[in-house]
């Protein structure tokens, strides 16, 4: 089984390498990081390096695919060469997945039309412009399209996927290898569960940052 | 603040790169990962590179400090300039911190004499060999050392130290940052917890691979 996790400029890292680190452990899986050019791309903090060993364009079948978010994956939603490699390789994938805003990507390249699909908490709304049903669960599974909430989703995803392609006794033995026994020290990571002035200031926060958030909660105030 | 995440050839990626995400989330923290030498390292897997932005030498008075796991940690237990390092910074750090089997390495050096740590479950026992008390807790805070589980641990450590340096609110509005609202597929995420035929499997496969534990679990035998 072949891997193909598009990494690219100011990603979030923890997208990309909470799911990685659970499928490498699969015997015969074989991750493969793509750029959109091969080489090292900087995560969004700017203080890490990662490598992308290869281009898109020399993975072109992978059995999976997913695409990690962060503020890079913004202007990937008007990279046709992107959009295109990914519509490409969805026509071969047994799965196409996403964590946190790499399901707008997923969206801008026509893939999630009618399907419910996640993505960070900030962003779901955003998925309505792809004709997509946001859905505000951990992991959502629609048809081979699985997508992931924000961030940290990346290691339950990835365990849901074990667990379709090899069964639970797979997925349980990669959770008891991370040692994926989670113990928060508060019950604050979702905005459901996060005190409300918690919401509105990371909401705030972030919108700063973000021209396209920055509209759409401006519109709301 | 800044904080040296040690990395190093072989290290396991999400143990750096979970407590990094948090980590570099707090404003006016700045993340430094660090290597024995500058430049480019493969995870354990050896699908992925990150980049060590400077070497041990650049990197002399971090507040916080901490040593990643993983099959190359083991190495670096007799790796005298990288235990002189960690001796060195641990006389001026707030914090001096590790993921997973980074604890043998703090152990190693010298750190955990007296203190009460833990480490990924399989190699718990290990600490008693550098005057530690093994504690199979997720996040161990003994005087300013806090060690922390196996691999995905590095999350709620991160979290943790967040919390004890700036309070119950910044370290909430991470959380929901990250969307770190986990659910796990199963719960089996501990020895404690998992089905005891998934924990001998994994214990017999990490054996297979690795010589020092094949010889402990081999004496058990």
């Amino acid at each position: 089984m072949q891997i193909a996790i598009l990494i690219f400029e100011k990603l979030t890292a923890l997208d990309a390498i909470g799911a990685y680190e659970v499928l490498r452990s699969v015997p015969g899986w074989e991750v493969r990081f793509v750029g959109p050019q091969a080489g090292l791309v900087r995560a969004d903090s700017g203080s890490l390096g990662l490598v992308a060993d290869d281009s898109i364009d020399q993975v072109t079948e992978p059995e999976i695919v997913l695409v990690s978010g962060g503020e890079g994956s913004r202007p990937l939603m008007n990279d046709e060469r992107v959009l295109g490699w990914l519509r490409d390789v969805d026509r071969h994938t047994r799965w196409t997945t996403s964590v946190c805003t790499g399901s707008l990507v997923l969206g801008a390249a026509g893939l999630l039309d009618g399907k419910r699909a996640t993505s960070h908490w900030l962003y779901l709304d955003r998925l309505r412009e792809f004709g997509a049903e946001p859905t505000s669960e951990r992991v959502v599974e629609d048809g081979k399209v699985i997508t992931a909430a924000g961030v940290s989703s990346g290691i339950d995803m990835a365990l849901h996927l074990v667990n379709r392609e090899l069964g639970e006794e797979a997925a349980q033995a990669i959770q008891l290898a991370i040692e994926y026994d989670p113990e928060p020290p508060f019950d604050s990571g979702s905005p459901a569960k996060a005190p409300k002035e918690i919401v509105e200031a990371v909401a705030r926060v972030a919108a700063a940052g973000d021209e396209w958030l920055g509209a759409s909660t401006g519109s709301e105030t």
